[in-house]
């Protein structure tokens, strides 16, 4: 029996919380990372080295399974937990941010957004109802609704077109989910890019119509850093305080300590593992990037206390010389090192707010990153 | 203190032999296979997965740590075997056979060769000291003699020239290394092609000088696998009982079984890594290209019985959806599951030969290979 989705929160402090979340393949602490699984892998991690990080919930994407291998055949292989031998909690995205991203060419209608595959060429179509399908058939525990995504800055006009759109998705989503995935959870994607008010109005509609949870979604689209934080705390703010809340595609170190700070429970992102493979480390001393020259003979570890085993028992010297020379393990050992931090500052958040204490944590953090940090950090 | 280097032979069937070699880092149990470590990494396996595959002895390649990171900061930092955090047996090349292959640009004299780097195009002297300097700084455990090897086919006067070299080289190398590194061990190179009498007067000639193994270089490099086999049959026979015999870079797990049935104890080979991240597995049922379109709905592991994890754990469907998606993920796990079997083949061989069954062995590993084998493989 597939038992029902469920949040509680266990403790606040200020906006921030700290809960835990039910899904049928387990408990999920917030707030909580999920790292990216693109193709059914977190780029060159070991499912194993994954978990052991900490990460509770791993985010797959539903544009990429669904060209491939298909949605189909992980549902014909038993779905995407057994695909991917992770038996933990999934969530999957809808498609549309990636169709908007990635696809070469696409018509975007009322009815869905009709694509051209990047692999092969095949037009391929994506209704809110085959959305939710293809989550379904992948098997995920939380599934998202298929919305429109704006690139910041842009008109109002077309901020507010794209909020309304997301809006009647959401409804239908809604409905083909509610036939289709007893017990398991589908959240809501508040719209409206900068502005406020279009925030307020996405939000209380999609409230109205009642989800599992609610994310906030695009955002780390373009905007400022400060923008992006005050439309996550409006937002967070016109939510219901008994359901979890999702900031998606965020972000830095910086960014995950602030939304939280603002109220939100989840997030995903690349960072950690993009930036891992390019040579960037992410560490409570701030950013390191290994492939800096002064780090070619530092026999030291990059964190001598991480939980990492790859950040406490290899040199600085070993991880540059593996970039160098353009070796495979390099990118997995930063990503891995990076997962662990990233797990590392939500376990850091989760106990600082339920000790009541959560501004001290955010202030020590930042303090602490400025002790050895080396490089300066974008988001991307 | 180092403990001086020893072998001893536990058993023998046939000219087929399984010993126990002893190093300052630990037991070898022969015939062994040495995964290769060229830059300091196995390509794509972290050293925990190496290690739990059943290697108790890594290859290190001279030319490239000599290049980069540099021998000299490797000594800075403690040595290989911590630099790379394996502290077992590392047995490094000399350096002579990637300066043939892989500088652009070389000129042999006597003295040794000058070649020009392949990363930075600067001009480098490899002499049979620097070689045997280079080793020592880097602190393996095993060192090979600075040789000359010569690509199949070639005119006998040009094997014979570049043996006689190898041989002046072996006795450069032997009074080097004995007054630097007391306890560790040297290893002679056989040269002499395809031809037996040359091989014979190489054999006898190191064997004079007296060196802690013997090592039969030379071979793969263009020539049948039964001209090759035919040669270390001879070869073998031309060395003393009690000294390691160790076949260099070789080969197939085909290649490996017959020349254990003639005597040798060590092998290194790039194989299992290098297909590996090519998609092909080698297999108790032959070798199986994971790419191959019938593997795509294939929910059955490599494996169900194979002391690898990922053999065993990881769906056929999903291991063609890693190479097809080309993630990294993919050619970590099949080079893991190639490194475990070719462990397994080695374990099954001592076990094999201690019991006085090898030539069943042999037969019946043969004859699995066979079952399900969807390729062909070639040497490289």
């Amino acid at each position: 029996m597939q038992l029902p989705f469920s949040f509680r929160i266990v403790a606040t402090d200020g906006a921030a919380r700290t809960g835990e979340m039910s899904t049928a393949h387990g408990l999920v602490h917030t707030p909580a990372f999920m790292p990216v699984g693109t193709q059914a892998t977190v780029k060159g991690v070991h499912h194993d080295d994954v978990r052991a990080s900490g990460a509770e919930i791993l985010l797959g994407n539903t544009y990429h399974l669904m060209l491939r291998p298909t949605a189909e055949r992980i549902a014909a292989l038993g779905g995407l937990h057994a695909f991917m031998r992770w038996p933990h909690s999934i969530l999957t995205d809808s498609g549309g941010f990636q169709v908007m991203s990635l696809a070469p060419l696409r018509k975007l209608r009322e009815g869905g957004v009709t694509f051209r595959s990047h692999l092969d060429g095949a037009m391929v179509e994506l209704t809110p109802e085959r959305a939710v399908e293809v989550q379904i058939l992948l098997g995920s525990d939380i599934a998202m609704q298929l919305d429109e995504c704006v690139k910041l800055p842009a008109e109002r006009t077309e901020i507010e077109r794209a909020m309304k759109l997301s809006l009647r998705w959401a409804e239908r989503c809604k409905r083909a989910f509610e036939r289709a995935a007893p017990g398991r959870a589908l959240f809501g994607i508040v719209q409206g890019g900068d502005n406020h008010a279009l925030r307020a109005a996405s939000a209380r509609a999609l409230v109205d119509l009642g989800f599992d949870g609610y994310a906030i979604g695009g955002l780390a689209v373009g905007e400022a850093q400060r923008v992006m934080l005050e439309v996550v705390a409006a937002t967070a703010a016109a939510l219901p305080t008994e359901r979890p809340r999702y900031l998606m595609g965020v972000g830095t170190p910086d960014d995950l300590v602030e939304a939280i700070a603002r109220g939100v429970d989840m997030f995903d992102c690349v960072m950690p593992t993009r930036n891992g493979r390019h040579g960037l480390a992410f560490t409570r001393f701030g950013p390191i990037n290994i492939k800096n020259a002064h780090h070619a003979d530092d026999a030291r570890p990059l964190d001598a206390e991480s939980p990492c085993p790859a950040a406490r028992e290899f040199s600085r010297a070993y991880l540059h010389h593996l970039f160098r020379s353009n070796e495979a393990l390099g990118g997995t050992l930063l990503s891995t090192i990076n997962l662990y931090y990233y797990q590392e500052l939500m376990a850091g958040a989760r106990a600082a707010i339920a000790a009541g204490r959560f501004a001290n944590y955010l202030a020590a953090t930042k303090v602490q990153w400025q002790t050895k940090r080396d490089v300066n950090v974008e988001k991307s």
